[in-house]
């Protein structure tokens, strides 16, 4: 994929009739009004996406994008590159974080290896490497324009083939050791936000990692400034950022709702949303995680996440957390029982 | 029950080696340490709770108390006390919104009235109706301490049979037209907190309404000041929330894990807690609802909820949206791959 074609391509807004009718559904409920909170609101918006009044989550897919990250020789992580590959192995096997939460709920996971820092991709990932992991940004660009367009151009085609096989929701996911830097880099950049406020501790960085970490990323801020989003992208990012924000930008053009996940799935929603305007109108949030710069990078895309847990394991985990809160929504959205088929259509109507 | 009985009941705590052990087997798995957040913390606690390191979640039920409130007399509801009875129509046939919402879900619903302002009891509802509403608590104390006390006896025989059936995890809900105004009020009298401050618009009070409503409760704490927990349950509390108090202690009586809802959930444990300190060990937070007095309720109990979601909905809708989360971190808990048996044991154990 060239530039040119990225910037050719069209998002058409959810559809806004589609919203007003669901929600119209929803208050037509026997229950108070907005009783079902942000869950209304939620399954308003999917339904729009979809652009039918019933959404459809009857399928749903995890797609996990795996990289390493040049700038871990800053040490920027307590964990080596190597804990990558071998986690990426455990996802190929289902024996993963992911796997076992999910190993009783139908989901189709599927894990992408865009730039692990090995020869062999692990049995059971999809081999879309590109590169062995980016640069180290305080030497040179992270990537070059046509590796970052070459990860992005994997996201939007699994989201392609997940549309062409009627998948209804996506959710989003990643491994790559030093992405909390990578990620707290590229959202600082867009955002302007301070990296003191941004930083946090990853996997589990004491004190004076925390310190390294905030001091490389500022270095590495101070060396590319001013910069567009895709140049932010190529200059800071990893390949599993660029690969997300490709899953974002299929998303919004398949109209398909995308779950964004932590931190890493945040920055990459955003970064999208910076190069493609209105991809965030296809964006779910759904966990707020441990991660500092969480609570920006939701923000700045007008999202509220409605699990709060301090969750920080990163390969999807809260993003298919939402699922089931979802299926149990849709589940009274669609069977529950409407005003006027009983008697209680006085039920809390009045000065609203 | 008698007032003596009550006070003999006792609560053994849970077992803190129980705990210990959980999150150590957290700590062996292959992941980020505490990367499961709160839900680690959730699990360990249930775990110590029910004294197996492997928590039990596969049979859960959820109790739900109807009553109705003689303050709606003061206009503090825009709904009418004939939908109390409606909706414990609706529950007794599975159609209000709970039973929708849970619909896919395994879970025992047992729907009581011990309280609901009409002669009969609806199908599909146990009739323990123990007077016909509450009175006016501006006029008179809402009940006598008798029939306090047989409410809470409600709550307590209900989780014994639950435990009885080998049901592993409790959670709670409610319908009483006006339970916000006395949950609210017995929260106030309970934690000294501003009537203002902790005043909520329940199903949907307009401004004015709500203005009645904090004068309301105000001239309520006012009549009845410096109770005894007891006290302030029987003079301002409904049967419904009695009843739920009695689930709590019944719950940490018989060592069953109970997931508190909204706010009137929230301040019947809390009452719970104060009759029989040590109850709350016992306690699982679920949502933060709408209402505001439910962060004063929580953070009185030292409980964290993981769902942000603005519900208003009752019924115990929060609390069974916790199961689903639970189930999945309980899936990882117990099939997730150790530090040992895979080749990535240097897997971010460092600088903790």
């Amino acid at each position: 994929m060239t530039f040119a074609e990225l910037s050719a391509v069209k998002i058409t807004p959810p559809d806004a009739a589609v919203y007003k009718t669901a929600k119209a559904k929803w208050d037509a409920l026997a229950k108070p009004l907005d009783g079902m909170g942000d869950f209304e609101e939620l399954l308003c918006k999917i339904a729009a996406i979809q652009g039918a009044v019933i959404p459809d989550l009857s399928k749903k897919a995890l797609l996990i994008m795996c990289a390493d990250n040049g700038i871990v020789n800053e040490g920027v992580s307590q964990s080596t590159q190597e804990v990558t590959y071998d986690v990426a192995t455990l996802m190929g096997q289902g024996k993963s974080s992911v796997g076992r939460l999910t190993a009783d709920v139908p989901l189709t996971i599927r894990v992408f290896d865009v730039g692990i820092n090995a020869k062999d991709t692990p049995k059971g990932v999809i081999d879309k490497k590109i590169r062995l992991g980016t640069a180290d940004f305080l030497t040179a660009p992270a990537m070059s324009e046509a590796d970052c367009l070459a990860a992005i151009a994997v996201g939007m085609e699994a989201v392609k083939e997940c549309s062409e096989e009627g998948i209804s929701i996506l959710a989003t996911g990643e491994m790559g050791i030093g992405n909390t830097t990578t990620a707290t880099a590229l959202l600082c950049a867009l955002t302007g936000a301070s990296v003191q406020d941004c930083t946090g501790r990853g996997a589990g960085l004491a004190d004076a990692g925390l310190k390294r970490k905030i001091d490389v990323i500022s270095r590495g801020l101070a060396k590319y400034p001013n910069m567009q989003p895709f140049d932010a992208l190529c200059n800071l990012g990893g390949l599993d950022i660029a690969a997300l924000a490709g899953v974002f930008i299929g998303a919004a053009k398949c109209h398909i709702p995308v779950v964004i996940d932590g931190l890493i799935s945040a920055a990459a929603a955003l970064v999208a949303e910076r190069m493609k305007p209105g991809c965030r109108d296809f964006y779910i949030a759904s966990h707020r995680g441990r991660e500092r710069g969480m609570d920006v990078a939701l923000a700045e895309l007008s999202l509220h996440p409605v699990i709060h847990a301090g969750l920080a394991l990163g390969e999807g985990t809260g993003a298919v957390m939402l699922f089931p809160l979802l299926d149990m929504a849709l589940s009274l959205y669609t069977k529950g029982t409407v005003f006027g088929s009983t008697p209680i259509a006085q039920y809390e109507r009045f000065e609203q």
